[in-house]
Order: structure tokens, then sequence, then C-alpha cells
């Protein structure tokens, strides 16, 4: 199979862009992957892995993705949540350390979700997988693959969780699903919102591109769309909605109006207190002593209404 | 003021368990505190945090709480998230160092809450907290002082946070109050259910307690209740509500059926190859192995619904 | 095979409370049964539900349920939302003479869903099948079975439908599960809250009890419960949750203080002028007039915090 | 004031659209106005609404809103729903009858919010006032006024509530804020996404307009945006978005596909089965019947993807 499939991207030039592994659907995964409470399962999720970073490795397989389907808990009744996450690290390190063993880097990435199918998914948002990666010393192993419909069910805005990836250098990939706002769980729609992608492309524009990750459908139809067409139509419409927010993200950042409002919306932290401050340099007592020399700040407006309304005009 | 509280504190013998800074009330800090755009506003806040600690000391003050309350957005179209959460980090720490000088020790606490004010708080909850603690090497200097109310308002069961602090060694005071599931914004109102007392006070019981910290009432009457008497039976009630969970949390540590139930759950990780992944010992190779050796897991029920009944006999 | 289940009947004397039609399995009623936009797949709900009426009438069901499982919509951009509803009250309408015809006559029962399978549900909650019934004529054909955690995914309190369906005569039966008020499906646990439980109990027992209907476990076990016990402590147990819920109301009842606090706290509206305006019989200005001799009323405390810890000595 | 008022009103020609009585924000509507348990509380509630009748007489007021803030509960322990709900019947079944009394007829509308101040208000969405009406036999007496803001915090999609008034002739106004869907609380801010603004100007056309209604903004800047401008460019952007939107919707209008397409999909209901059902004069033994002969039916797709992408080539 792995072998059909390396001929068949030898013929065409295809690369393999995103692989996993499935430790989630088979009954074996009920209580968790690298979170069961039995190690047999562990030791199934583990060598699952293993021959998945050698197929991704024969085939060049350039991000890696974990979705971690079952680790969480239904009930914390029954769970153990420090020594699930204990092993779950215990987990992605051995999977690190496999994959340089055997020369082969792809980027490894984690793709949060805050629940369902479990009740309390360990990755709940971006920044909880930043927290877990820092606690165990990952940091520097893995980036975050975002699904926007995951961030909205984590209460979040559609675009959040990119923007927070992206302002600690961990935006790896996307799923670029949609949700629907109302619903509270996940539907896996083609985008469709132009608004809404020019706000992620515009993330993706000023950290300079996401190679070697992108956006990824991970998308179904409806059960009520069944025509042949309609498969086509909504991957067509939903890479006609992303292309509609790059330009008009690229038309913003050309303009630069938005970009340079906050730029110069910070401008006082670039004076010589500002910049001793965020050198780590100062001190309490001496930035205090700046309040009583500069007198009460002056009210400056966020202009939250009138940049709301620019956003259109970029359409 | 200060002599004042002072000597009243002498006379009665009572401790100052709590203080904090209000950096959210005045006009001042509508675009935060520490977060600010403006670099005055931000040395008003160290001005009035470096004021704060300097009574603290004076009265002994045993936590000092940081709750963010506009530390966060409204809007992303005019915030550098990244800057406004380093300034955020570089205030920490110049407090934290400030405190070391003056040769005062209380427990530092951030508490969490997902939004409201602002669109969007920085402070989402524990595990978002804990990332931000570890991302600027903070860790040792802040424990967490969680309101179930925020946990609830950011999506989690009622006592999830308190939890999840608890199992990182995090926990460091409670305020407990109750919201209702259904709303949408923080109500204060007193405990009122014994059940979820008990999952809380569970949580304490198991880590040894929880001094220097404690149960806080930061609660007030609804705009209903208008009697003199309410604000008596509202701190009574709430009081005797906790007193209903820590006795039952204690009736079900001394049965031990609960605890034992989790303990074993685990025990296949207590066996040889556990206790080398535990220790960080075992390749993804060795373990992946124990699968071909060890045949298909037994399927073992996690005995859910049982656990959520047996709950109910500790009453 | 409808046979073999009378016989069952006669020989073990138990009966068939409740009974339905599935119309929303099937992938013919994708996009609604009584509310599809094919009259082709209305007729064939209209011949299930014959055929389902018939046999209801061999077994002598006593309750029929109509559940919309796809009577609603999943994007407004494709549908004709009152057409849909027309057709939906044509069909209740022909099922209710149906019924009357062949002389057989359960109790009718709509089951509101907010959402789930489709994206908005038509029978939302309580108050919307109410006002739909009521749009149509159909007051007094229809009582409604309410599960709980189809309420909650409407954003209101467990008990929150059972007490405003009692309020309007329209509470029917009960499926009495349970659900997470943090995840947004259905997951139909078994209860296991005994203060949820008295609520519902208590307006049972207000009523004068549920018959024809009664409390119906629509429940599941959770996928991680794989024992065979599992099933029976589930069912056990959540009798058991039902039972100390109703010793609990029953006991609140006896006590009498809950009921005598409500009934006290209207009693301005037992004299002359309340009367008067209950009984339709009053002007706008004559009420008005009352205002100016009665001056500033009295604030009078709702004593809410009292009141949820005295639920608490129920139990 | 009054006078002032309509010598302002003569020499400008600005008619008064809304007016409504504050019955919310004096304490002594804490526990409801039209459902205060005590008699005196109503009746300032008829006091109040009887002079605003007056004075909306005087200055010619077209539409006179009624916004229930305080109709609705904090807990139930304390509460009978149902007199609550029969006092708002008789409320404002006598300030119909005082309106024809003195001669005026402006329209009456009830604006629905699901939640806040209360913890669960009466009116709580379009559906259940309609079923409230009904109920009382006020439906020919009021039409609704919608805020989309409180449309989202009761779980349905932005538009919804104007759809389903629309539907059954009840749109009577709209206030046209827009809130944040991951929010849960009323944020009145200025309509900024067009796509919004469309699917609701859609609605308004299909329906011939909506005088002597309209689109009102009761929006109110961020506390951020603290410029005398802020105010100019929040009204200028509302209407600026609004105008997007109605240009969106003319168009599609215009270009008929959107229409088209539902009224294809219901075409099986022209034929003569339909049409009978439609009229109410059908059986279910007759409908069943054609089950029988018109065979499985043909699976018809119901093109979401397609429409949903359709919509962004209007703009």
């Amino acid at each position: 199979m792995t072998d059909l499939i390396l001929k068949k991207q030898k013929e065409t030039g295809v690369k393999l862009l995103w692989n996993t592994q499935n430790m989630f659907s088979h009954n074996r995964y009920k209580d968790g992957a690298s979170t069961s409470p039995d190690v047999d399962v562990f030791s199934y999720a583990c060598a699952q892995t293993k021959k998945m970073l050698e197929i991704s490795k024969k085939l060049g397989g350039e991000n890696h993705v974990f979705w971690g389907g079952r680790e969480g808990f239904m009930t914390p009744l029954n769970t153990d949540v420090r020594r699930e996450l204990d092993h779950m690290a215990a987990f992605m390190k051995m999977a690190v350390d496999y994959k340089k063993n055997i020369g082969h880097n792809p980027q490894f990435l984690i793709e949060p979700k805050p629940r369902e199918p479990t009740a309390h998914q360990y990755d709940y948002d971006v920044q909880t997988v930043i927290g877990f990666l820092r606690t165990y010393g990952l940091e520097n192993d893995f980036k975050i693959n975002i699904e926007p419909n995951h961030t909205t069910l984590a209460g979040h805005d559609y675009e959040h969780d990119i923007r927070m990836a992206s302002a600690y250098g961990m935006l790896g990939s996307i799923d670029c699903n949609a949700g629907q706002p109302y619903l509270g769980w996940d539907t896996d729609e083609f985008p469709s919102d132009p608004r809404k992608a020019m706000l992620c492309m515009g993330i993706i524009i000023n950290q300079g591109g996401i190679a070697p990750g992108g956006n990824n459908f991970d998308s179904k139809l409806r059960r009520e769309s069944t025509d042949l067409d309609d498969m086509f139509v909504a991957h067509i419409g939903g890479m006609d909605c992303l292309a509609r927010g790059v330009k008009a993200a690229a038309k913003a950042k050309e303009d630069g109006e938005l970009e340079n409002f906050i730029k110069n919306r910070y401008k006082s932290w670039d004076g010589a207190l500002g910049k001793k401050v965020e050198a780590g340099s100062a001190t309490l007592e001496e930035v205090a002593q700046h309040a009583f020399k500069c007198g009460e700040p002056k009210q400056i407006s966020g202009k939250q209404e009138y940049l709301e309304q620019l956003l259109n005009t970029y359409f």
C-alpha cells in the first residue's frame, strides 16, 4: 500500500503534506491512547505511532498531526489527570526521539480541541497546549495545528487561536473548517465567510507564511448535500472564500492603516522607560516614580468602531 | 487608615488573609493596567502595586491576589497581544522582586477569568495561566486563586480548575462563589450546592489543605434580597454548604472506595514497563514491542454510572 | 411481531407506556419528515405514523411521542420555514383525526429539542411548542414530553421546561435523562443529582401526578462503561436518584415552608384590586389611580439565599 | 418638557418613531413591573404606562416598545410563574384598551430577551412571545421588536428571530445592534458585518418593508472609544454597514437565484396532494396511500455549500 502511494507520488509529484495516526476510533482507545489507564493500550499507541512515523518517512511526510481524540476524560471521578498528562508527555518525548533516530524530520503538530468526544479534552486550546508543552519541556519540538471550529467550541473568536499561536511562534498549520457559533459540536463545514478568512489570512501574512504547514480542508458536506457536484462546489467554494480573504488581507497590508494604528497605539513604549521595562531591567520602584511625574494619563480612544468598519473597505 | 486597621488587628487578633490592588475600576485602566498600550498607565499600575505591597507588609498580608480585571482586549483589531503579555510578565517580575526587596513574603496569586469585562481576558483559566507563568519563568513565584464561577464561564465544570491547579501544585486559594450554569456572566452567588462543595473540598483534602490560602466569599446578595438578615443568612448558609461538602468529602476519604478505584484503575502502570515510561527512560521502540506481546487489551469499565451514584451515599 | 409482543404483554401484564415512530434515522428523512420539502417524503411520514397508531392501538399504547428528529433546518438559505411549519401542523392534525377515527386514545406528546441533529429544531423548547400548538389550534390535542437534557441545551435550567409546561397544564411525561451543563450536545446520561431530581419531582407532586405519562429512562451508558452490570447499576442508580428526589420533595411539601413562602409573596394580589385585575375587569386608569394612593411600595426581600439553603435541609 | 419636544418636532418635522416606558431601572421594579409579586408595584407600572401613552399621543409616537426588563425571575424558588404571566397579560390587555380609549394608535411592540438582568426573562425569544400572545388572545394587538443581539443570547443565529417573526406576520421593528457570539451578555455594539446585515435586510425586502417600524440603533460605544468623533463614526459606520447589507440583499432579490431555489425546492407541494394537505382537507389515510404509490423518494440535494458561497457574490 505504502509502495503504491509512493509510486503514485513519484508519477504525479504530489507531496504528502499531512499525516497522522488514528488513535481514537478503535474501541481499545475508549479511555485514551497515550492517556489510557492501561499501559497495554499505551503500548499500542506507541506501536501505531512508530509505524506511522516509518511510513511517513518513506512518503516524505512534511507534517505529522497529533489530535488527541480520546486524550481527556468523561468524568473526573475515575481519572488521575496528572498521571495521564505525565503519560501523554512521556509519549510525545518518545515520539520526538524516535523521529530523530530514524532521521525523519516532519513538523510535529498538536491539534487542540476543548471537548468532544470526551467531556474535557486535555488539549483544550492553544494556550493550554503551550502550557502543556512548556511544563514538560516540549516547546521546541511541537507547533500547533489549529481548526477554527475547535477554537470557537472553546469559547474564543474564530481566528483567536491562530493569533495566539502566531504571537508565540507556535502556528504550524490550519484545518480551515468552519462551524456555527450557536452549535455546541464540531460541524466541519467548508469556510464561507470571507471576513473571517481575512482575519486568519492577515495573521499568516504577518508572520511571513505558514510553510511547511498550510490550510487544509478537514471538512465534510452536510448530510443533506447529496449531489456528486456538491463535493466539487464545496471545495471550490471553500478555496474561493479563502482567496477572498487573502486578497482582502493583502489589500489591508498594503494599505497599512490597520497595522500602523496598532503600532502607533503602543508608541509610548518606544521611549526610554518602555524600552527598559521591555528589556527586563527596570524595577517596580523606578517605574512607579514615573507615575508621579507623568500626571494623569490622557484618555486615548481605542477606535474599535472605526476599525471594524475599516475592514469592510478591503473587500 | 493603615494604622487604624493595624490597631484593630492587634486588638482583635484578626489577620489580613487576602489583599489586592484594584487596577480595573478607574477609567485610566480602560485599556488595561499592566497591559495598557500607554506606558504612563503601566507606571500607575506599578505605583499602585508598590503601595499596596507596602501596606500589605505593614498589615501582615498573607495572600496577594492579582485579578487582571482589564488585562485582555475588546477587539484584536487594535491590539498587539504579544507585546501586552510581555508587559504583563515584566510587571509581575518587578512585583516579585519588589516583594523580596522589602522583605515581605505573601503568597502571590493570579485569579483567572475568561471574559468580562473584556471580551478576552488573558488569564483565561488555570491551564492558560500555567502556560503564561511557564513561558515567562514565573511558575515558582505565583500560585492560583480560583473562583469556580469564573471556571464555569470558561466552559469547564465547577471544580475543574481547582483540580487542574492542584494536580500541578498550583492551587493557592479559592473564591468560593457560585454562578448559574446557563448565565453568561459572573453572578457571584453564595455557594448552595453541597455536591459541588464536596468535589472542591475533596481536592483540598487530598492535597493536605490550602493554607495560607483558604475559601473566601467574594459573593454578593441578589438585588432582590433587601432584608438586613439576608446578609447574615447568606454567609451562614454559604458556610453551611461548605461544611456539608467537607463532611461528605471526609466521609468519602475515610471510606476510601473512590480513591482506591482510581488508584486501582492505573495499577498496570505500576509494573516494570509503566515505571520505565514514567521515569522517562523508555523508548518508543521498546514500548511498541510490548504491544506485540501483550495481545489486544481487555476492555475495562470506567464505571462512571456507579461512581456518580456513590457520591450521593456520602451525604 | 406485534402479535408476539401482545402475547408477552398478556402473559406478563406489562403495559406499553410509550411508543413513537422513528422518522429521523432513515436517509429519506434527511430534510425532515412532516417538514420535508418533498411531499413524497411527507407521505412516507404519514404512512409510518398511521401504521404505528394501528400497532399502538393493538398493544394498548398509553402515550405516543412525536420527537421531530429532523423537523428543523440546517441552513435558512434553502428553507421556507413557514411552509414547513404549516405542513408539520397539517400532519399533526391528520394524526389526531386518525387516532379518533380508529377509536384509539393515547396521550399525544411533543418532545422539544433546540438543536441536534439540525442546526435549528422547530420544537425548540416548551414555550415554543406551546406557541406552535396555539398558532395551529392544536393545544387541546397534545401535551409535552420533556427531556431535561434538551431543556439545558436550550439554555434553561434543568427543570425549567417541566415547570413551564406544568404551569400551563401541558406537562405530559418526562424522559428523565441528564446531561452535562458545559457540553453542547445531548449525552443522555442517567440522572445522578438528587437536588435536580427533587426540583422536578416537586413540580409533579404539585400538579398531582403525571399519569398516564411518567419518568422514562431514555438514557444510555457511557462508551467507557463496558461491564454487563453497568447497565443494571445505571438503572438502579438512576431510580435511586429519583427516589432521593421524590422523598426530599415530599418532605418539603409536608413541611410547607417553600410553598407558603411563594403563596405569601403574592398575598397583595388577593385583595380587591388584585382580584379585579386577575378577573380581567380592571382598567389601566383605575389601577393607575391606586399608585397615587398607595405610596412608594415597600421593598420586600425575595430571600433567594435563604430558600436555596432551605432545599438542602430536605435531604 | 413634552411641550418643548412638541415645539421642536413642529420646527424640524422630526417624528417620534419609538417610545417606551422604563420599568426596570427603578429599584421599585426589582422583582418585576407587571410581573411583580406586589400589586402596588403593578399599579405603578400601570400609572407609568398610562402617562407614557398620553405623552406618546401628544407627540404622535408611531411605535410603543414593551421591553420587560425585569419581567422574569432570578430563582423559581420564590416565584409563581403562571400567576406572574397572567398578570403580564392582564397588564397588556389594559394597555391595549387604554390606547384605544384615548384614540391613539401606535404599533405596540414586545422586545424579547432571554436573560439579563434576570436569570430567566419571560419574553425569551420570538416564538416564546408568539406563544404568550396567542395563549392570552393578544396576537392581533402586538408585533415584535427584535434586537439580534438578544436573539443570539437565546442561542439562535443573528437574523433568526427576524425570520421567524416575519414568517408569522409579527415583525414590527428592529433594534439593529450586534453582539459578539462568544460573550454571554448584551454588548449593544453598532453593526459591522455586512453579511449579517444582508440576511436581515433580505427578510425585510421580502415582506415588503417594515414601516411603521424601522432599524433603530440602540447601540453604544465601547468604553475604550473616548473620542468625540467615535460617536459619529459609529453611527455612520453602522448605517454604512446596513447599506452594504441592503444593497447586497437587493442584488440577490433582483438576481432571483436564491428565491427561486427555495421556491423550486418545494415544488412537489404544488401538486394535487400537496394542495389538499395545505388546504387542511386531506386525511392521514389518503396521504399514506400516496407513499405506497410514489416509491422511495429521490434524494434531492439541499445544496447548502453552494448557497453559502452564492451569498458572497452579491457584495
